[in-house]
């Protein structure tokens, strides 16, 4: 197939569509705005409906009404957007609804700057929103990346009936590259005799909705969902490794911060000194199991998380580790992004630490 | 001092006004609908102002502006109205200003339903909004706990330049025992020289914000915010310890929970057998340091995570045993309460295996 | 063309289908909400969108953009409902653009009761926006005529570039009649040359707009709104004539309330009297020429305004009679509906002086 | 009394708190920024409270609330922002609470332009809003009159439980003038029994409300409503007249307008020309008997309306003239005043004509 050279938010948008994608409600921020953009312009010739709303809150529940009628339905947004989302993110999530959500995050606290950032990784594995639920969330480290698991996404939130995030960065989303859209493997793809599609006399009429009265049924909706998050565990975990074999430091980064490591890595290697690197592609589900798998390898000394935060990602990789290996940290944040020299240095204070 | 019996959220509501809190926004949610109604009585007789805003948006907005004039604030809500707060919190804490969140947690996620649950400890410690920040969160598990602690957060409040969460639950909310408020221990508390209190002249103006135009400065912020959470870490983390000298097994809970395991524990030292119980006050900072030194301790075997969620804060309690010790976890959730008799059979389980 | 039993609001819905309309934006209030209830079902069928918006204000909002891309697009609301959205019709009416806007019209003011009523006239035709503005209002009097006005309001809205009215009550939603769906006279409808429908570069940019910075070009743009007013005022301005030939009583009314009085004047025909009726279907343009030509015959002795009000529409007759004749009132509001007998007294007592 | 120099703004702002005002709710808008800007810094000195909201629609749903309580209350906008509160202005009416609102008209419709108009005349007395009501309107023609019809409006507003509208424009609200801040005549004001302030149980509760589930008691509140404003037409409606013994023309304009007029009024006197003015100082109730007493004068030959519109006034000027002799406009709207030399030569053709 062949290549075209698309900004990371283009082409984002462009694999929305391709995968199905119907609606699209949106509220403008940077550094994301090139995707609601491509999609008021390109949605309506795809037979879509591109639509900015009133605000992140009303765009949040637009997407939740669209999704339960079984569409393919997709919002985007940045940091404090994706913040105002988090109550209507909880309800679609608890109404098993699929759908799609891009967060091209920016820095933060607060507006923070437009700069790009890693600092809502706690937002989008732990639950921003209230309540037991998770989303299944996709890092993508390359343009091609991000089209690939956009397009994977669509699949995924209709086969387990969940929200899927699509977590970038500004790095990401303004970044150009040649990208094919070649479609994800086929998966078998449940019915959705769920979604409320208008009911002709038929059939028992499909509900929507997250309000129990009683804690029994609550209850057992939520081991239902936990029974589904298991199996998702079981068969949706990603990650990449690179250059691990010999490694006596594994680097591990996510999206942009593991483009910045492979160059780290590529670098060292040049001068002799062998590190690796595992890159989380799923975020949620986390993949413990390799870090577990890894931290029992005599030759693995030591852990370096490298983040544009103030260390989220670390927890869940000491999650993995479980004590097994000191794991440490470098991190950059506030619109800051890491040096490849400043990460070499890191590295190399470790090494020297654990030759001595 | 004379003990007066009041409910939760009363209680609450009292404590905050004779901690001085001068305005209280608010949006109207069960179960934590007492606070509102009582501070719309009881605030003008105080010279304070109440406001039911338009929506949780718009009261978190007002408390951002009413914090950043140096009064005391407060907002309370349940669990999907501190969903929909998250961008406004955010920017509370990125802009550095004390205010007082309460989170009467009902069950989620999406509406759920109105009875007790401990399923929003991500989103309080692992922040729910975007970006690196924290929330100090205490988590108090009786009334009486319940005043203090709503006390002593606005001193803390004030002192940090930070919101400040009590993170309490349905049952805490709506139980009734008696209370007194004792003011908690003065501290020296800096003054309030950047509140925008408007200005004759005589100094440059204050401004309250959370953009950043550049990197540096906000890279600078947020070390700036970081050094501040390591000195509160060092000095403010709280926890309770009971009968842990001679435990095979540890419990640990907070709020409710801990009523509960406190009977369990109880029940099972009349039947001979020794356990204890870790109880975190604050939740934020974590009190890892003392569950790294009990996991250090020969004669405890294991630890049991109880909540009334599918298992949150027992990602803490392993990063503080950091693999020194098996971490199990015991939960009932979606309303659902666990039980004393349940409790005891999971720990029995434990028992045998440890002994076997 | 057949004929089909319809329901007011249904009617109105599906002439809207038939005249193009492609967008509907509302939020739900009674008595008007078989028309969003149609619109979700019918629109997608139609190639069209359907989005129920998080307010009234929002909705309004959202017809000014499809408008401004030279869509034909409608929203509807009740009396509470069409005030939300008098700021978006001003702006509408502002920047020139083409939508109908339903009114079914509910009691007021405030909630007031979900029965019919005529007592948003003033709003409807004297601006209830801000500004110097007029919007074009057809009110009808049959569910046929609701059908065949719906579809030429689109036409005329496109025509004059400006937003339609159907101004309804609940009588009229709420009662079946036969219909077809006729479409209107055919019209030369001027290009959308204006429309925002995305640029290739081959022409300067349209812009929507309705902010002026200096006032020589807003007064301008007011000159030729007015200009286009007289116009409509000419060429648009409709009403019907019932047994007005030898009248002494000239009853007025329009919508439900004239076929109220259509009864009065066949009931006292009966008895050998003889009132006619002067019925505005253009409630704007007002035809007061019609009522200045029957205000100078030496046969009519006075007139009657009937109105489900407190007195409304009189002011425009007031205005078209012009001091030659006494004009008087009876109204009935608040949810009553005037009765033919109501109606008839106060006639007779008319008459009674008038002979006297 | 001594008189201090003060903006329109500032004024009106002063002599609202004077008149025991003790609340605030706004949302920012040119040109009538300095009443909330005021506000803001004197609200808190006066034991009062001033908030910003998060938009228009809530700050007058506020308004509702603190007017239920039996307080003082306020608001201001301009055009746009009168606009969107018209649906409160409707709940406040039909709930029969009292307020006072200040419209500082800008140029319409639509976003417009930040210059002075009287374009929202309609509006304002015809009812912006849904349904049977009436606001009661002051337009004040110089800052003193502005300070004294605002104090005046709360006693009003109080004695008749109705929201009351100070109708003022750009030119008003900007310019400077000496003013003293003396109280109103002093009302018998009846006690705020129905006030929502917290029942102890020696009385039945008080309820706010607008709702009506059956049309009988909706008719018998509306027709009580229009029963008081009959009383008020008769005891309130207030006119000033100027050089109007011999005129041959009488002019009619209100606020600003007023000024200018004066002025053409002065210099054709200067010339030998007797031209006079009918001012309305309460446009609703509107003085139209004035009108029809003039209007029967024989020396009167014609009335000639100036607005800052396309002509509004003009209509009512005409239902109090009744056809007795021409009435005639002349306007210049959109951010253009009418001037002097413009309304001269206007009122030379029509001498001209008339002495023909």
């Amino acid at each position: 197939m062949e290549k075209i050279l698309m900004k990371g938010n283009e082409a984002i948008s462009e694999a929305a569509i391709q995968a199905g994608c119907k609606y699209f409600f949106g509220y403008p921020i940077t550094p994301q705005n090139e995707i609601p953009a491509y999609m008021s312009k390109h949605m309506p010739k795809a037979g879509g409906t591109y639509l900015q709303a009133e605000s992140e809150v009303a765009a949040i529940n637009m997407v939740y009404g669209a999704a339960g009628s079984g569409a393919r339905v997709m919002t985007s947004s940045s940091s404090p957007g994706i913040s105002l989302k988090q109550e209507g993110i909880s309800y679609i999530a608890g109404a098993q609804l699929p759908c799609v959500i891009v967060n091209i995050q920016r820095s933060g606290p607060g507006l923070g700057g437009i700069l790009p950032s890693q600092a809502d990784y706690f937002q989008a594995v732990k639950g921003g929103g209230h309540g037991d639920y998770q989303l299944f969330v996709y890092a993508p480290a390359t343009v091609q990346e991000a089209v690939s698991l956009t397009m994977e996404a669509f699949d995924v939130a209709d086969m387990y009936r969940m929200p899927v995030m699509i977590l970038g960065d500004g790095i990401l989303g303004q970044m150009m590259e040649p990208v094919d859209f070649t479609p994800p493997k086929k998966r078998e793809l449940p019915e959705k005799d769920w979604a409320t599609t208008g009911n002709d006399g038929s059939r028992d009429n499909n509900v929507i909705n997250s309000l129990y009265i009683q804690a029994g049924p609550l209850y057992q909706r939520t081991l239902d969902l936990y029974a589904k998050y298991e199996e998702i565990k079981k068969n949706e975990t990603r990650y990449g490794l690179y250059n691990t074999e010999n490694a006596e430091i594994i680097l591990t980064a996510y999206g942009s911060s593991a483009r910045i490591c492979k160059s780290v890595i590529d670098s060292l290697k040049e001068e002799g000194i062998e590190v690796g690197m595992i890159r989380p592609i799923t975020v949620w589900p986390f993949p413990y199991d390799i870090y577990d798998e890894y931290a029992s390898m005599d030759h693995i000394k030591r852990f370096l998380t490298v983040e544009m935060s103030m260390g989220q990602m670390i927890e869940d990789v000491k999650l993995g580790v479980n004590g097994k290996k000191p794991v440490e940290f470098f991190g950059r944040t506030g619109g800051k992004v890491p040096t490849v020299k400043e990460i070499k240095e890191k590295v190399m204070e470790m090494i020297q630490e654990v030759r001595a």
